[in-house]
C-alpha cells in the first residue's frame, strides 16, 4: 500500500482533471497509471512533473526509444521497481525486444561494476580525458 | 593519488602486457588509459574485465553509441568522476554531440527524480505493467 | 520474510527486555515494532542504535518534525521501504500533513534531479561557495 | 574541468540571458553560479529546471529553510559536492548555524545508518505503519 | 513478477544448458536459482556472468565465506532483496553464524553512517592517508 | 575545503579533548585524523561515533581485519573518498596485502553488477531461500 491516497479521475479537482485529461490524450490511452494518481495530492507538482516528463522524452536529438532506455537504466541503478516496471512498458510499446532489454542490463551491469571499481581504487583521471 | 599503484607498459608481466596490447589494437590508439593500469595490479581481474567490456560494449541489438550513452547514464547516477570523464570522451569519439549530452542529461536528471517520488510515496505498480 | 528472528518481548532475553521496555515508555506505546525485534539478536547493536537514535531525533537546534522528515528524505532517497513507512507515520504523529509531505516528496525530487546534472556534467564548485 | 562549457552572460543567447537575469534578479545577486551556466547549453533545459528549482524551494507548507535542509540531506546521501557546497551556503544565508547543520547530518547519518539495517535484514513493514 | 520469462532447463537451448548443467556440477546441488534462468534470456551475458562469478568468489587471498560476507555489505548497501536472500543462504551454508551476520550488518550500518558524514562535511583527506 | 572548521587539539572544549585522547590512546597514535576534528563541531556526535566505531570495529565473531575489508567494500560502494583512504590505510595497517585488496574489489565489482541485473531484472526470490 502507498503513503499516500491514490486520486481517481471522477473524483479529482479541476486542475488534477486537467492533467489527467492531457496524459490519456497525448498517449492515446484511457487510463491514468498510479504515479499520476499519487502526485494528484500536490496539483502543482502532478502539472510541474508531467511537463517535464512530456518535454524531456519527446523526440530531439536523441530518439524517444533511447530516451525511455536510458530512463530505464537509471532505474535499474537505484531499484526502482514502478519505474523499472512502467518504463520497460513503455520501451517495448516503441520498439523495444528482449534482446535490446538485455544488452542495456548487460551495460548497466558492467557499468555498476567498473564504475566501483575506479572508485573504489581512486582512479586519476587522465589527461586525455578532460 | 590513486590506492594502488598504476602499472606501466614497460615494467608490466607478460600476462599484463598481452591485455595492454589488445586493448591498444582494438582501439586503434598507442596508450593505455589509467583504469587499466590499476587493474593491472590482478592480472586476472584486468583480463576478465577487458573480455566483459569488449563483448558487451561492441555492436549487438544496441550500437554502440547507444551503449556508451547507457554507461554514461549509469556513472553519472554513481556519480563516478572516472567513468564520466572517460566515457564522455568515448561517446564524443562515436560521434555524440553536445545537443545529444545533454538531453541524455535530462532524462538522467527527470530519472532520477520521478524513481525517488516513486519509491518516496511507494506507489503500486499498475497490473497493465506486470 | 526477514533474515532473521523476530525476538518477541516474552521471549526477550533481560538486557533486550529492558530496552524494549525503554522503548515503550518513552514513546507512550504498548508495542514495539519490527525493527527493534530484527536488531535484538544483536542486543549490543540494538542497545547502541536505540541510544543513538533517541538523542539524535531528540528536540535540540532543530524540532522533531523537522528531524523526521530529513530522515524522510533519506529514505526515500535510498528507496528504503520499511523506513518510509516507520518515519512517514512518526512524521504524521508529529503534525506533518499531506500538504507538508507533497512538498518534502518535491524537494527530494528536485535534488535528486539536480545532483546529478552537477555530478553528470561535473560542474566546478564556485569559489564564492567555497 | 567540467564536461561541457560553462556559458557567461556576456556570449549568451537571448533566452538564456533572460533566465539568468531573472536568477539574479529573484536572489538579489549580481553573478550566476556555474550549475546554471553548464545548464545553459540547453537553454530548454536551464528553464524548466530553474522554474521547478524556484516553484518548489519557494514558501509553501514547508518554509524555505526546512527546505534547503532537506535538499542538503539529500546531496550528502548522494554525495554530490557541487550540491552540497551551494546549498550549504543557501542554507547559512537562511539562518542555518553550525548547530543546525551538525544536528542535520547527525540524523543524515543515522537514517542511513538504519536504512540498510533495515533492508538488509529484509525486516518486513508492521501492519500498524500501513 | 518478473520483467522478463524465467527458461526452465527443459526448455532451454544447448548452451544455457551447458551452463545450468555446471552450475549444477559446480555447486552439487540439482537445481537453478531464479537469476539465471532470467540471465538465460542471454546466453552469452549468462556464461560470462557465471564465468566471472565462479572465479571471483573461489578461494584465492580471500577465503570464500570473507567474499560472502563482502558481497553481502554490498548488496545490503544498494538494497537488492534478491542479492540478500541468495548470498545469506550461501553464506550461512559456508558456516556464517546469526552473531556473524548481526556483526557484519552493524558494520555496514556504520560504514553508511560515516560515508554520509564525511561526504556532507567535505572532509579532506588527511595527507597521511595518501 | 571542507564544510566546517576542522577542530584542533589545542584549542578543543574539554570534552572533545577526552575524546581526542582517548582516540590517540586506543590506536596507539599521536595525532588525530580530520574525520573526528570535523565531528568536534558537535561534542555529543563526536562522543557517539567514536564510541559506536570503538564497539562495532573490536574483535567479535569476526575478526577486524574482515572487519575493515566489510567497511571498504561499503564506501567503494557509496564512492566515499574519505573514507575509503582512511580504511584502506587501517586494512594495511592490520595486514592486509594488495592482493587482498585487488580481490575485495573484485568481489565489490561482482555484486554491484549482479545487484543491478536482479534488480533490473525484478528477478523473483527463490523460494529455497526464504
Amino acid at each position: 500500500m502507498g503513503i499516500v491516497k491514490l486520486i481517481e479521475h471522477a473524483e479529482a479537482a479541476p486542475e488534477v482533471r486537467a492533467v489527467f485529461d492531457e496524459i490519456m490524450h497525448v498517449r492515446g490511452t484511457d487510463w491514468i497509471n498510479n504515479f499520476w494518481k499519487a502526485l494528484a495530492n500536490d496539483p502543482a507538482l502532478l502539472r510541474r512533473t508531467w511537463e517535464n516528463a512530456k518535454q524531456v522524452m519527446a523526440p530531439g536529438a536523441l530518439d524517444p526509444l533511447v530516451k525511455e532506455m536510458l530512463y530505464i537504466a537509471v532505474s535499474a541503478t537505484n531499484g526502482c521497481e514502478y519505474c523499472i516496471h512502467s518504463h520497460t512498458a513503455a520501451g517495448r510499446a516503441k520498439g523495444m525486444s528482449d534482446a535490446m532489454l538485455m544488452e542495456l542490463m548487460a551495460v548497466v551491469g558492467l557499468a555498476n561494476q567498473t564504475n566501483r571499481l575506479a572508485e573504489g581504487l581512486r582512479i586519476p583521471v587522465d589527461p586525455q580525458f578532460k
